[in-house]
């Protein structure tokens, strides 16, 4: 077979993106080392277990074997979990050409080295060319042709603009951005204030309640990324401010979904099975937590969720203490 | 009686504010002029109309003559839509004295002056003190002592922390900001982006969608605040962000439930019919649209929801040109 692209991971996300890419005509392969979801979308053409009540089209054909799941793309997806990034990176390395590029999808922080996705994507493959794509882009509503908005960037922009056209349709826009650390950076911080938010959810609190932690979570965005680097004017749009207003906000999104079992009493363990995909929230507050104590920036939101994850303290004390900090003026 | 705080208007947030300042021992009067209301609060304890199911504490008093609610009032909050403000600042000049602080939490614009409510107060009461509260805080959510966080401001800050020290209890935190153009432009342009995303839902467009728009607004509500004077870091707090994100997703938003009837197939007039309050969006809309014309300010999404409110054109058609507008870069 020739595929056009080849996603790495068949979760909710690649599998959407795959139905979308298909009913463009293209030919698509995935693989997943799952057997039952490999089975389930070229059998029953549906992701049971990650994206169900979708139709798979015919002309993407799912693999459990890596090399014939690869053969002859030009194009490879990276959509699985932000932690496995490196280790797939490291293994695509004896199968693909240095002409293929990478797109990833996945969004977080390479915990203890506190390397952007990019970065660790770039040290095991150096001579492909990356893109990464970022947005406000629930799997659930990609798959069903919601009219979505998405960027593409890359540190040579030839590439974003290739990888823009190559998914962008009517329904899903994808527009280019140069700052690359602020669409990896926002995309990775949105998801310690969705599961906050979360949390609140889970206590009870209200949409007041939410929307003002929401509107801090914005700023600790900013704060966290313009000292790594990225723009203003990044963390203001589709990747920052559009991702976590979705993230927030929609029962969709798994960091949300997790905080509200935490912020109900469940320990973090159980709000993980229970949710029972990945939460790249709990990952990103670990490896936040380090990068703002070494670079001495305010993270308040970061460090309230650090204390309920990981020390055990009680989510309730924790918002309300966020809530009634002593502060009289908004701008400080 | 000596009322410490006199709303004008007892709609949802008045009635709100009243039980939460009443619960501080403060000593409340509301003036309204429908009798019924009056009559509920003073007999039922309960807003029947506009907040049901919260009790109205005893040292809360409803009236419906002005000059008895007004009695030897220190503040008066003015809880009125926000076309009202004229007329009824107009009305107070006659009772009350010049250290009578006014507190406005309308949010909205003057139609055709384009004037900003404590400037449209001011003229009217010009030796007296104005204060804006300002932020998101949806009255069903106050009433019941949600956690909450709002901003006041004024052109003399002394009266602004004032307003602070009233307001202030622990589930309701109340900040200052110097800002007051910005605090007033921020809250009334939201109520337009969130009467579009009411009718994206009401469309039946997803989470995504939603979280575009609102990333787009926001873009939107800075390009026209900073013109007309006000900080972008207040647009990016509070009252402009913060608000925004709950009134574009909570179901208590009036804006955004009149969207959905609007994106359903309603005629702008069902809508705020079916609602039975105010829709300050559609008056922004008008007011907002006036203003950009006449400064050639971009604002899309006002453009897009005047020619649905106004002129009969279809939404989806209109949400769907401004998801797919020909923009190849996200940041122009």
């Amino acid at each position: 077979m020739n595929y056009d692209v080849t996603f790495i991971g068949g979760g909710s996300f690649g599998t959407a993106l795959s139905v979308m890419l298909a009913k463009k005509g293209l030919s698509i392969s995935i693989y997943d080392r799952d057997e039952k979801v490999v089975e389930d979308i070229n059998i029953k053409r549906e992701n049971m277990k990650y994206l169900p009540h979708v139709i798979v089209p015919a002309n993407v054909v799912a693999h459990n074997n890596l090399e014939e799941a690869l053969e002859n793309a030009k194009y490879v997806v990276l959509s699985v979990p932000s932690n496995a990034i490196r280790g797939v990176s490291k293994i695509l390395k004896s199968y693909i050409k240095e002409d293929v590029v990478l797109i990833n999808v996945s969004k977080g922080i390479e915990e203890h080295t506190g390397k952007r996705l990019s970065e660790v994507i770039q040290e095991e493959l150096p001579n492909n060319h990356v893109v990464i794509l970022s947005g406000p882009s629930h799997a659930e509503e990609v798959s069903i042709d919601i009219p979505t908005t998405v960027v593409a960037t890359s540190i040579d922009m030839k590439y974003a603009k290739e990888v823009q056209e190559l998914f962008m349709t009517n329904k899903f826009r994808v527009y280019t951005n140069d700052d690359i650390i602020g669409v990896e950076i926002g995309g990775a911080v949105k998801n310690i204030i969705a599961l906050a938010a979360g949390i609140s959810d889970g206590i009870g609190y209200g949409d007041n309640t939410k929307a003002a932690l929401m509107t801090r979570g914005m700023s600790e965005i900013i704060r966290i990324g313009e000292k790594l680097g990225g723009k203003k004017e990044t963390f203001a749009g589709l990747t920052g401010m559009g991702d976590l207003i979705v993230t927030c906000t929609s029962m969709h999104s798994r960091n949300r979904r997790a905080g509200i079992l935490i912020g109900k009493g469940a320990s973090t363990e159980q709000a993980i099975e229970e949710v029972g995909m990945v939460v790249e929230g709990i990952k990103a507050c670990k490896a936040f937590y380090e990068i703002k104590e070494e670079l001495g920036v305010s993270m308040p939101i970061t460090d309230a969720l650090y204390k309920v994850l990981f020390l055990g303290k009680d989510p309730k004390d924790e918002v309300y203490q966020l809530m009634t900090r002593d502060k009289k003026s908004e701008v400080h």
